[in-house]
C-alpha cells in the first residue's frame, strides 16, 4: 500500500515459480470537496475490501517521506493510519518500508529515478506494461519489495 | 474526542435541562513499545465500544494544534483519522474544533489557561470535581463545546 489522503495506490503480489508476479493493482482517489472523515473512511473501506477480496497474508506500506511541511506531514500521517487501521482490523501483520528501501530492493539503487523504478517493477512482475496509475504502480513496488526483502530473509535463515 | 498517539481523551455530554452534564468519560493510553499500527487499533478498537456503548448522535473532535515540527504533526494526524474513521464508521456526523474554539465556547475567551477551562467545564457539568484524567476533562470541554455552538445555532434559527 501507498497511502495517500488524495490517491492511496495498493498492489497485491504473489510468488510465482522463482519469481512473482502482479495479481491486482489500483488507486483509490478521494474527491478534495470531500470532508476528511468522508475521505479516509472512504480510502478504510476500499483497502478493507481489497484485503477481503484478496486476502493476503501480509501487509507492506510505504512510509511516506515526511518533509518539513507539518500541514502535509498531518494529512499524510492521517492517510497512513487508515492503511494501518485496514491491516489491523484484518489481522494482518504489517512492515512498513522507506521509499528508499522500497528502491533499493527493487532498483538495486536508493537513487533511481521513478520511471527506472517504475520499469524494473513491471518487469520483475511479467507485467507487459506499466501499471496504471503511476500510484498503483508504486504499491507493487512496495509489495514487491517486500517479497525480495522475505525471500532475502528466508535464504539467509536457511544458510544458518 | 481530544485525539493523540499516546492519550486519547473521550467523554459523552447530554443535555439535562437547561444545561448539560456529563455522562461517562475517559481515556485511552497506548504503549510506546507497541507498533504504530497496535497503538492505532487500539485507540479504534476502544472509541468503536464507546460509540457502540454510549450511541453519541454526533461528534466533535478536537483539531490538535500542529505546530511546526513534521514528525509530531505526523503522529497527531495519525491519530485524528482513527477517531474521525470511528465516528464514520458508526455513520456519525464529526465537528471539528480548534483549541481556542474550544476555549472561547467554554470560557468564554480564547486565551483561558488550561486549569481555569478545566473548572468551568466541571462546573457546567455539574461535576462534583474535575475529572481525570486531564484527556478525558479534555475530551469533555470539546463535547460541552459542541453543544453549546449546537444550542447557539438552535436559537440564531429560532431568532429568524
Amino acid at each position: 500500500m501507498d497511502p495517500g489522503l488524495r490517491v492511496t495506490g495498493w498492489g497485491v503480489v504473489g510468488a510465482a515459480g522463482d519469481g512473482f508476479r502482479s495479481l491486482a493493482s489500483g488507486a483509490i482517489a478521494t474527491s478534495r470537496n470531500g470532508s476528511p472523515e468522508e475521505r479516509l473512511h472512504h480510502i478504510f473501506r476500499e483497502l478493507c475490501a481489497v484485503i477481503e477480496r484478496w486476502r493476503p497474508a501480509e501487509v507492506a506500506v510505504e512510509d511516506p517521506f515526511v518533509g518539513q511541511n507539518a500541514r502535509s506531514a498531518f494529512a499524510i500521517g492521517e492517510a497512513r493510519a487508515v492503511a494501518l487501521l485496514a491491516a489491523a482490523q484484518a489481522g494482518l501483520p504489517v512492515r512498513p518500508y522507506t521509499p528508499t528501501e522500497v528502491k533499493l530492493a527493487v532498483a538495486g539503487y536508493g537513487r533511481s529515478d521513478k520511471a527506472q523504478v517504475q520499469e524494473l517493477v513491471h518487469v520483475q512482475l511479467g507485467l507487459a506494461t506499466a501499471p496504471e496509475p503511476a500510484d498503483a504502480a508504486d504499491a507493487l513496488a512496495v509489495a514487491l519489495c517486500h517479497h525480495l526483502r522475505r525471500r532475502a530473509e528466508a535464504r539467509l535463515e536457511a544458510a544458518r
